[in-house]
């Protein structure tokens, strides 16, 4: 809107809040979540032009809608997630979210810009244009990750100050290097800098004492890392704003929630960081951390406020996150506050969800994403690039420990064939494979891992943190080759292979990272292919995140990526056996 | 600073955050007011090149000064108050304001504005550079008040965006033209809108149901106006953030504070508006607010709150109002904190105020204004000029209300001689003429005063809210006309005449606002200049005060402007006599 469109339309906007005019809708009846008095009180509110114009009695509308009996909350908003582990692009995973009173999240991109650099990081703003969702981004702090794997693309000082220039880019995202940080490193601090004026979210998993102070410091201002509530109260005090994380894995409500009171309820978050596209599916968002925390005796206002008003104040996105005049008709109509069962969903002043169901969402046709962006750029490989020379003693195999993504470092001399290693059915060790895509360099990282129990076949992934490279698990090579070869026919996606045939796959095309599905497609594809890994032999939780972890070279013990065997707790590459 | 010089900052700080070098200064062994977690609690705090890096145990300081038995808190910060009504200019408040342990203002400079228009208000920007002390502006929203009378200057929406582009003007200050933006006047939208992405003041006495709506739509965040405890909810529930004024004038911190509590506390801040010289000299500032907020039961951290972290984050003041890493080393030390006494002020890290004295502020000399800009223009005047001819019936008379602003209107026949209007000591009713003085117009407006009770002699002012031109009452012609033609000489000020002497006179050279002189001399003067007043027979309260709103056309229900009288209810000028 140029300035004269400006005028006009805030001369309307004054108009409909004095009732000269009447609103567009008027949701009469209502109880209205007020985070401002922190209390809920009857009243009628009256949207106009996708703007509340006015709350309290006397409004007409054009459309007048009876929600006696009911609440009326903000629209929700995730100040931290990646949009990236729900395996869905942008614009379907705001379906979702929307369905559970989420109206807007603040993503940090950091999977897709692994890949793909800013054009990963353009395309997921451009499919997230247009739709009746907000869609935040916060510019990737660490890519790469680390400088012990290959990934796709690297953003540095500038690309970042190109980031800045986006008006959806709210700030600097989690800032997961810290020991750069507590090093001096020059160009982690010039990132900081570039961005000292927004939002600095930081990532201090364990960080207390004089090392939080200098992070903190240094001008980070969050941390959605917290695990013990001694920490996250040392955080508190520090001055981080503490985003409590219910994600598909971390879960940290129960833990930190106790923390919470009245005097300090500004200073929380409620956050996801990573949802599978089932979880949100079944258990919920927001909604369902809302709810909890009202079950473990939180004031539901308070419980309400730690995902709209505080988010919107820590990212400075004026006119969201509570309902007065001049914010944003982004309204959550609820049945029940305790329940926070969502009854429907206004964005910007127009119904889109209702009875559990989208009843307005633009048809989204082709996404922007072009797919020549997204051909794997894998080296051409036989089932023998897969291949591990024997050696005398023994090999540092990788354990997974199930339910988490730390591994463990075992020492066992591997059985061979010929000269070779070769899996391990009856031991349980596996060859692991990760094989650079990005820049086709041909770079295979190679080793064992003990805990996936295939009896045949072959599983691989190009998810893999946080360069997400291929990864593959499987009894033999031939298996493994075809597996990656499935993947990169797909362009990207997860398979299972058993001998010559494919169980089951999931096309990933975006990037390799996402699929270009909808939600319930991507689902019913997903347990098929988790039932193919069972039919494997492979018993443990969601094993192809089990797999795509085991590339993070942050995480302890023991990892693989394309340049091979990670010692975590050295920081450098190591050779599979422990004599060579 | 430039990047390089950043990173180079950032890395030192970083450095002493961890230990690793000596802070500047350790503050060991106080009680620690904290914000975000709500409460206080014993610890050290270290500062290192104007910044707070830790607070916690085990720093080690180049100084080390033991505060055990003190409360460490943040410098405050005072979110709306006009510098001119204390008649000080910036850097002569800011030393009378730090002994207050306030450490940073926001101040509306628009009295200057409406005498200078933008070279007043960058006056008052450079006369606060390198000063121990954060003075940050508001761009005037009102300037001229009004139509009904002739100020210096003309701030549109033009001049408005040149001071945006200022980093310290921090948002449009108080749109006090509310009915402007409930007609939707186009230029007052424009304004809004020209700041939607800061922060933008309010002010909306009694404005409540749909007109308070429309105010707030419009883009409206905050009033400090508010004297009703009802009212003050309203607005608290419409979104505005509640600035509760007690003032020189204006007090309704008692009246307002019942209604905070801990779960709306964020949405509050204590302000002044207007403090004289003599009150923030003797009461206070908001050391005064806290003390009495806690006398009234008010939990001490969420008193400080409303002058630190809530207007910190409301004008979004990054690195204010909190003791937390990487926030500025802004303190102040107390001997109680019930009692908010102070016992010393850090500013920038360095100790400013120590034991009730500043001991490190920077030696003025000239100030950066020139004398040039500060004469009157006034077109050259006889006793003539104030004749008054005579008319049949009825004068309008301006009844002051002791101890108000509002005024009554009275009619009478007035005292004539010679075909001219004269003043009548014995009924109290006397001239009052109104010297336009800005653009040499030569314009005058008469009218009658009653409530004055001079039995001789004459006053005048060159502070005559909101245009500041002359005004002056007196017995007599000849004296009215001596005291005008001494604040002439002066280059605006106060001036008591009698008979041909001029008993006393405060010269205010700067926009015949503000004083050049430090507060005690300033006091001073005053203490002299309203004991002449009582001399001649005046006893009402602060009399130049009483002068100075009788030429202001917003409020009830008659004044006097240089264009005439006016009548406010009509909101237009009406002649002196009623049958005219």
């Amino acid at each position: 809107m140029n300035t004269r469109e400006m005028i006009e339309s805030l001369k309307r906007r004054v108009l409909a809040a004095r009732g000269e005019i009447p609103a567009d809708i008027v949701l009469k009846g209502g109880d209205v979540v007020n985070l401002f008095s922190g209390e809920a009180k009857k009243g009628d509110v009256a949207l106009y032009e996708g703007v509340i114009v006015g709350a309290g009695p006397g409004y007409r509308g054009k459309e007048e809608v009876d929600v006696a009996g009911k609440w009326i909350a903000p629209g929700l908003i995730d100040g931290h997630l990646h949009i990236e582990s729900s395996m869905l692009i942008p614009s379907a995973i705001a379906q979702v979210l929307l369905l559970r009173g989420t109206t807007a999240i603040v993503a940090d991109p950091h999977e897709i810009a692994n890949v793909m650099g800013l054009s990963g990081i353009r395309f997921m703003l451009e499919d997230s244009e247009k739709i009746p969702f907000d869609l935040f981004f916060m510019a990737p702090s660490c890519v790469p990750a680390t400088h012990l794997e290959t990934n796709g693309a690297r953003l540095g000082v500038k690309e970042l100050k190109e980031l800045r220039k986006e008006p959806r880019i709210l700030g600097l995202a989690e800032m997961m290097n810290f020991p750069g940080v507590l090093a001096g490193d020059e160009e982690v601090l010039e990132k900081i800098i570039a961005f000292r004026d927004r939002a600095v979210d930081g990532h201090g998993p364990s960080l207390r004492g004089h090392d939080l102070q200098a992070y903190i410091a240094a001008g980070i201002r969050s941390d959605h890392e917290t695990t013990e509530l001694s920490e996250a109260a040392e955080k508190l005090e520090s001055g981080m704003m503490i985003m409590i994380r219910e994600g598909s894995s971390a879960k940290n409500l129960e833990t930190l929630l106790p923390l919470v009171n009245d005097k300090n309820a500004h200073r929380f978050c409620f956050v996801s960081d990573d949802l599978n596209a089932e979880d949100i599916k079944k258990r919920g968002h927001l909604d369902f951390m809302i709810k909890r925390a009202i079950e473990m005796g939180m004031d539901p206002i308070i419980a309400i406020r730690m995902c709209t008003l505080n988010p919107a104040e820590y990212f400075g996105l004026r006119g969201k996150g509570a309902i007065a005049p001049g914010y944003d008709a982004d309204l959550v109509i609820l049945d029940d506050l305790e329940d926070f069962s969502v009854s429907s969903v206004y964005k910007g002043g127009r119904k889109i969800v209702e009875e559990g169901a989208l009843i307005l969402y633009p048809h989204r046709g082709e996404s922007g994403f072009h797919r020549k962006d997204n051909l794997l750029n894998i080296r051409s490989i036989t089932p023998k690039n897969f291949r591990i020379p024997c050696s005398n003693g023994k090999a540092r195999i990788i354990e997974i420990v199930p339910g988490e993504i730390v591994t463990r470092v075992r020492y066992e001399t591997p059985r061979s064939r010929g000269g070779f290693v070769v899996s391990d059915k009856e031991s349980d060790i596996l060859k692991l494979c990760v094989v650079e895509r990005h820049r086709g360099s041909g770079r295979i990282g190679l080793g064992l891992v003990k805990g996936f129990g295939l009896n045949q076949g072959a599983m691989a992934s190009s998810i893999a943190h946080d360069s997400h490279n291929i990864i593959a698990v499987g009894v033999s090579d031939e298996e493994i080759f075809r597996a990656v070869e499935e993947l990169r026919l797909m362009g990207g996606g997860l398979a299972v292979i058993c001998g010559e045939e494919t169980l089951a796959k999931v096309p990933l095309p975006i990037g390799g990272l996402m699929s270009a599905e909808p939600v319930d497609r991507l689902l019913k594809q997903l347990k098929a292919l988790n039932q193919s890994a069972v039919r494997l032999g492979c018993h443990i939780d969601n094993p192809f995140m089990a797999l795509s972890f085991l590339a993070l070279p942050v995480i302890p013990e023991l990892k693989l990526t394309d340049r091979g065997l990670v010692d975590i707790n050295r920081f450098e590459i190591v050779p599979l056996f422990c004599n060579a």
